[in-house]
């Protein structure tokens, strides 16, 4: 049988970077997208709890099937594994992310989310970013990596609750590929505070990424600077182990 | 200078456990709470990028401020430090959330999702649960554990990257606290799949939680159940770090 390929994003079942993704791996499968409707970029692993949620058949072409969902990405996978496919994927791919999901930022991620969802039920997950913001990106740099990426994890499976987050850089020539790990730092002077036509006060996202990981260090984001293809592999399982011994100290 | 003290949750600012977390500390520091202004379960790390946010202070009793937010729980913390506070809060807590946060649960977490924030900006942080549902909750149990805590962490801080996750079973007597990790398993049986009065199909989650660590394992599901309260620390560093030589191979 051929592998089942669940495909989800969070720029929504109209991005290019999906359309692209899915297109790339229909030699390697059969390919099932079910992707949000509409853009939820920032929205994590959130889940819909209060909401009912629709699913509708968008298109089948060749052996892709696309579905669109009114949640978020990690509802996407929930709905696809419960009330699309007849059988278990082989593998969940998320994106490809118009923008990187780099450093801390895979925190906010919801290509990454979904990619964690993956790793929570036992399923291989990769999520796929492109350095370009552009709803027109050329995703083309992305071809070779998606290729290599996805023909290893369907032969050789991914460790318990690992995920992997893969960011393509534009506007360089590509080195290579490198595996590495995140890029610790944080976002400041986030808000514009503005003044709405009826003299009321709004904020609105903006700022920029401070990277705090020692220079030098092979980090995601230092790589893709380099011009690197980054593989990170992440974990769902958040516990700090070498921090247990610190926090006994208040018992 | 007395500590300053911000508080955030994400079942929203008229919740009674918000009201009770901001009360028992009050003796500990000036408190500001910036909380959304409905439930936002689920809502993990999700942040508001296509819509401008509002901020709107409710009330004020004694040296607790309390405003209300059109954001999620993360957007809550970075519009308390861009927009609400004159200087950087020595603590940032999460909580009382309705209902527990133990397991691979927290992924999802609303309320851990403000405390990952927490320690992104590097400003030690708790998020705290009780594990009962109910509007109407009795958060008296939470009381000792939150005294210790905050009174610990304003004292030692956390290490980098690190918050921690506090969960107070009901139900039970409570044999003391542990500091534990995470148990892992999965949710499952998630949806129902209903008709509304359209004719038309929608799903709503439902589900449980399967636990996968090891029998007798000392997680917070399993030591939750025996009566303890339980503390995971917690990490928003999200590299996979043993299983990047497994990666590696795929090069």
């Amino acid at each position: 049988m051929k592998p089942l390929i669940l495909i989800t994003n969070d720029d929504g079942i109209e991005a290019r970077g999906i359309e692209f993704l899915a297109k790339q791996v229909a030699s390697l499968g059969d390919v099932v997208v079910v992707a949000p409707d509409s853009p939820r970029s920032g929205q994590s692993c959130a889940i819909t709890v209060t909401n009912p949620l629709r699913l509708f058949k968008v298109k089948e072409e060749g052996n892709i099937k696309y579905y669109k969902t009114t949640g978020t990405p990690v509802d996407c996978v929930k709905l696809a594994i419960h009330g699309v496919l007849e059988r278990r994927p082989d593998i969940i791919l998320s994106g490809i992310n118009h923008g990187s999901n780099s450093g801390v930022s895979t925190v906010y991620s919801g290509t990454m989310g979904a990619a964690y969802e993956g790793a929570i039920i036992g399923i291989p997950s990769v999520g796929f970013s492109l350095c370009d913001h552009s709803p027109q990106a050329d995703f083309t740099p992305c071809k070779e990596v998606i290729q290599k990426v996805v023909k290893f994890v369907l032969k050789n499976g991914l460790p318990t609750s690992v995920s992997l987050n893969v960011n393509v850089p534009v506007g360089v020539e590509i080195k290579g590929i490198k595996v590495c790990k995140q890029a610790m730092g944080y976002w400041t002077e986030e808000y514009e505070k503005r003044v709405d036509s009826h003299g009321r006060e709004f904020y609105w996202l903006t700022g920029y990424f401070v990277n705090t990981s020692p220079k030098g260090e092979e980090t995601d984001e230092e790589l893709l600077s380099q011009g690197y293809i980054t593989i990170v592999p992440t974990s769902c399982d958040r516990t700090a182990t070498t921090a247990i011994p610190f926090v006994k100290n208040l018992l």
